[in-house]
This record gives C-alpha cells, sequence and structure tokens, in this order.
C-alpha cells in the first residue's frame, strides 16, 4: 500500500537535444531567421506594468488578428501554448470514447504519448513503402483519426483530395489534420473547416513565423467543437497564454510581407539542399516542410548523425523501426546548409 | 451515433471578470503593485531574435532560482504556466487511484473542475462554522488531499501543526498544499518537504510577485514525485513555460527586496480595511491573505456586489451554499481601499 499506485506513470515524449553552446542546430526545425520585427516592437514597447494583472482569458486580439489573416469567423479559432498544448487540448477533448484513434505508425511521435497519458485507446496505421497514406486504411471504425500533413517526419504532404477523403468517411469521428508544417507546402484544410463539422486543423507559429520561443499554436473547427475544446481548457488552466505571447502572436500574423519573405527563403534553401544531398548519394522523399528526411545508398544514417554531432553540427536521429535508415535535417541558412554538406562530403569520402 | 459522444463534456471553471475599461479591480486577488523593475529591464534587454528557438524544456535558469531562494534542492523544484497549471498536472499525475481524493466543501472552486476533467472521484469535507478545517476528518481511506492554506475565498491560515497532522495521517496519499496565498500568511510547509515522501506545496507569482500577466507557478515535493510530474508534463507539453516567462519569474524571485516591500504594503493595507470594514457592519475570519472574505449585518452581499459594480468597482461574489452572503474583497492600493470604504459608506446608508 502506497501512493505509488494512484500515480499515472508514463514515458514522456522526447525532444531534440537543445544545447547551449553555439552550434548549428539543424535538429528541431526551428526557423533560421529571427521573428518580425513588429514582434520585437511590441515587446519593447509592451507596458510591463500591466503584468501585474492576469492576461485576457479569451485572447481575442490574436484570436481576432488570427481569424481575419484566414478569413475565418473568430468562433472557429482556438489557441493555445505552441500547437502541441493546442493537439492535447484536442485529444483529451475529442478522443473520450472507447473505439481506437487512428493514426500513421510513422508521424509526429507525440501522439500517442498524448493518447497514453490519457488513456486513449489507440491503432496506428502503417504507411505505405513510400511513406504515403492509404486513404481506405481509414476506413473503418474508429474514435477518431489524426493526420499529420505534411506528415513528419517524412516530409511528405498527401493532395488535399485524399485528406478529404478520410474525413468525409468518417462523418462519426473527429478528424484532426495537423498542418504544422503546411506553411511551407502547397495545401491546406482550413477551407474545409466550413464544409466538415468533424475536422479540426492545427497550425503552430513555431516554425514558419520563428516564434517557438514563445509558444503559440492554433486551430480551426467548428463553432460547436471549439465550443467544446474551450470548456476543457477551461477546465484545465484559465490562463494559458500570458501577456507577451498574445502580442507577439498579433504581430507576427499582421505582418505578412515578413512572414513571405522567410518561408520564401527557407523553401528555397531546401529546395538547393536537396539538390546537393542528391549529389552526395542520398534519397528522400519530396519535402514540402522546413527538413528533409533522408538516408543515404551506403552509410549510416546513425554514424553520419554522430560524426556530425562531433563536428557541432545536430541534426536529428530516430532509432525507431522503418526510420533507423534516416536523418531528419532541419534547413537552417544558407551558410549553414554550406557548412554541413561540407562536412557531409568529407564524412562519405572515407 | 455521432462524433458527440467521443466528446469530453466538463462545465468549466468560471474565472473573475476582466472588465477592460479602467475599473477599480478587486476581484482576481492581483497585486496593486507593478512587478519589479528588474523584471522590465531583463525583458527589455532580451535578445528577441532567441524566439527562433525552442525554450529550454527543463527551465534550469528559474528551477535553480527558486531553489536557491528557498534552499532547497533543485531537483525537489517543479514550474509550470500558474500555479493553475502546476496544480493540473499534480491532479493528473498523483490522483490516478479510484479512492476519492478529499478536500474541503469551501476552497478554490477549481479543484473539482480538474477532478471531473479527469475523471477523478472526489468528495468534499465541510470546514466548521468558523470556516476551519478539522484534521481528524481527513482521517480515512483516501486517494489524495489538496488543501488550500491559507484558504480561499476564506482567507483563513491553518496552524503547520494541523496540516502536518493531515500530510503525516495519510503517508499512503499524495497530499497538496496549495500556498498561493502563503506569502501574506504566517506559516508554510515547504520545510516538511524534506521530511514527508507524499507531500506537494505548490506557489505562485501571480499574487505577491505582481507577475499575473506571466503566468508562472511552481511546486516543491521530494526528487521521486517530481520525477513523476516531469514525466506527466513531458507528456503533455515540452515546453510550457516561453523564453520570456523563464526570464521574469527568475528575476522576480532574485529582487527579494521589492517583493518584501510590495508584500508589507498589500498586509499593511489589508489590516487599514479590515480595521474600517468592521466599523461599517461588516464580519470576516482574520484573513491571512491578499483580500478579505466578508459578510454584512444587514445589507445582501449580492446587492453590494452589484451596486460596487455600478460605480466601477469589481468584488467577487460567489452564489453558491454557505458562501452567498459573502464578498470576496481583493486588497487593492490605500487609495483604491479607501474609494472602496467611502462607496460602502454610502451603500449602507440607504
Amino acid at each position: 500500500m502506497s501512493f505509488e499506485e494512484n500515480i499515472r506513470k508514463v514515458v514522456p515524449y522526447t525532444p531534440g537535444e537543445q544545447p547551449q553552446r553555439k552550434v548549428i542546430k539543424l535538429n528541431t526545425n526551428e526557423c533560421p531567421y529571427p521573428p518580425s520585427e513588429k514582434v520585437t516592437r511590441a515587446l519593447r514597447e509592451f507596458d510591463t506594468e500591466l503584468l501585474r494583472k492576469y492576461p485576457d482569458p479569451e485572447c481575442s486580439g490574436l484570436v481576432g488578428a488570427i481569424a481575419d489573416y484566414y478569413k475565418v469567423g473568430k468562433e472557429k479559432v482556438f489557441v493555445g501554448v505552441g500547437s502541441d498544448d493546442v493537439l492535447s487540448m484536442c485529444f483529451l477533448t475529442f478522443f473520450a470514447g472507447k473505439k481506437p484513434v487512428l493514426f500513421p505508425d510513422i508521424t509526429y511521435s507525440f501522439y500517442d504519448v498524448w493518447a497514453n497519458v490519457y488513456g486513449i485507446p489507440f491503432e496506428t496505421i502503417a504507411l505505405d513503402e513510400d511513406f504515403n497514406i492509404r486513404a481506405e486504411d481509414y476506413k473503418k471504425e474508429n474514435g477518431g483519426i489524426v493526420i499529420a500533413n505534411p506528415n513528419a517526419p517524412t516530409g511528405v504532404e498527401e493532395p488535399l483530395s485524399k485528406i478529404e477523403e478520410i474525413i468525409s468517411s468518417s462523418p462519426d469521428s473527429i478528424v484532426i489534420v495537423d498542418e504544422a508544417y503546411a506553411d511551407f507546402g502547397e495545401n491546406t484544410a482550413i477551407s474545409l473547416v466550413d464544409k466538415y463539422k468533424n475536422l479540426v486543423v492545427t497550425r503552430t507559429m513555431s516554425k514558419s513565423r520563428a516564434l517557438a520561443g514563445m509558444r503559440i499554436g492554433y486551430a480551426f473547427a467548428d463553432e460547436r467543437l471549439i465550443k467544446y475544446l474551450n470548456d476543457v481548457k477551461f477546465s484545465v488552466n484559465s490562463y494559458t497564454m500570458n501577456m507577451p505571447s498574445l502580442i507577439a502572436g498579433r504581430e507576427a500574423i499582421l505582418d505578412d510581407e515578413y512572414f513571405k519573405e522567410i518561408r520564401d527563403k527557407v523553401v528555397a534553401t531546401r529546395e538547393w539542399t536537396k539538390a546537393e544531398l542528391k549529389k552526395l548519394g542520398f534519397s528522400f522523399r519530396d519535402s514540402k516542410t522546413n527538413f528533409i528526411f533522408a538516408t543515404h545508398e551506403s552509410e549510416q544514417a546513425e554514424r553520419i548523425y554522430e560524426v556530425l554531432k562531433e563536428k557541432d553540427v545536430y541534426v536529428r536521429y530516430f532509432n525507431k523501426p522503418r526510420l533507423s535508415d534516416y536523418l531528419r535535417i532541419s534547413i537552417g541558412t544558407d551558410e549553414e546548409m554550406k557548412e554541413l554538406v561540407s562536412l557531409l562530403k568529407n564524412i562519405l569520402k572515407r
């Protein structure tokens, strides 16, 4: 008899390493460019005396800016402490049934962690050999579906028609489309939110808006689902978003010009990197994200990861089935990627 | 058949009103003084370019400052997005058993909300007629115990001996002592953390350190409990604290002189307000918090609340059994409390 038996014991998600030394950091899909100067200015001008008060629990300023930008009603917008907080709240809110929630075997590795912590039954569905989703695999009884599009860590983007097929074939389940990387891709399911009452689309400002350190995520869904989500959020923590995050998120959304500038730079660098990696004997699916998930024709991924780390270049290596031959390489600045390519040339020469 | 049956339906906590107009705001126990100038300076000097990166998931700088200040090992410290986040994580982590968790019938009204959202069985134990806890009532089979000390909304502080009696009599349960208001009182259970392996003490920077808008809470417990708590936290969101909150929290802890100055001012104003309220026919238990929970000898609490609100003075009224004759009045500046007293004189004259 002990309090041990009342304790929820879980295996947590392992985030990428955050070395405190100065390194070339291509392991957590951060943006290589700083956030908008408008974010900086607003934070500098923020009256810190206000910090003595609680922030706006409705997050109205941020929600309004997101709603306007995406031309969606503000009653269809939810915000949280990064898309991890948004997704966690979605799992807690929408997957309270007994049937298994479905998601791919290779995808964001937090999904099964959330399922475990909240006691949600789940079943993983294997991607095909090219890391593609087969929509027909999801046409079975389920308590919910989660699809990352583009997917991580593969970088593969599925056509919207396939995503819609999955949403429409499970009208009695909530389908979450996790679009953390969609800004670097070509399509989005946000336009489907008006059409499907069972759809939730989640986004983050951590990657394409260079605000990982501020923790801002958001979601779009039918008003009814947003209401349920807010009821759970207000049952966990009334004030999740602090004042600086509300201010920074709003400014980041408003500065569309800068957003497009840095996104386009990341995409251009990605395309250059793809060409260089190919020349070095790497192969990969055509990434639509800010990272490339690559395997080499002869050298072991783990060895490349280790040698790069010795040289202070951090990429992500997953020692898991189907992934252990691959490296996930975030897109940095042109200079960082040139340095990476140069190091890889040396490693692969030996 | 519909996705409705998979949805977790809950009745959320209702936070105090946050009027956007300029009012005398005595309804959410905020600090009437601004945060430390060192907080302001650190936020102004913060290099916003860093925001492109994820924050330190271990929150080392903040955890280290708290550990040093309280002379507790850093492996015994946990931090979160306000003490609400810390308490929510504690409920999720420590109350996963089947026996009911015990807490007073009159206490922080978030406890039953967390129990409901996480499906935790609970039982409320009536305070005595003077709003005091009876330690013997907690000497029964339970899956955990939560005690706010000083209690809210009553303002009553129990002696540490009574708290220790509760902790020691349930060694097979986790006992959480919620010390959100302890900085305004006279005792703390932090010193007991080394003695009892089943104790968790939670704190917040929202009240006594004037940082409600930044969302910073923390907890002390045996290393083993902190490890379980971190496993659950890292199963929900790896990065809950953003960079500004990590910086602000550290500076607020380091500026002990300013902390003591504003805390002492709040306590002095509270004592002045008590004397004035007594003259006006109010009675209340001797508050050891930054609010007074008062009932009037003849006038209805709800009417006073309504009339004050019309005059742009917000206090908190709970329309609940045993509470509906009371007002919870946060301690503002001397000027605000003088204005309140003057308005009350007018209201009570009629």
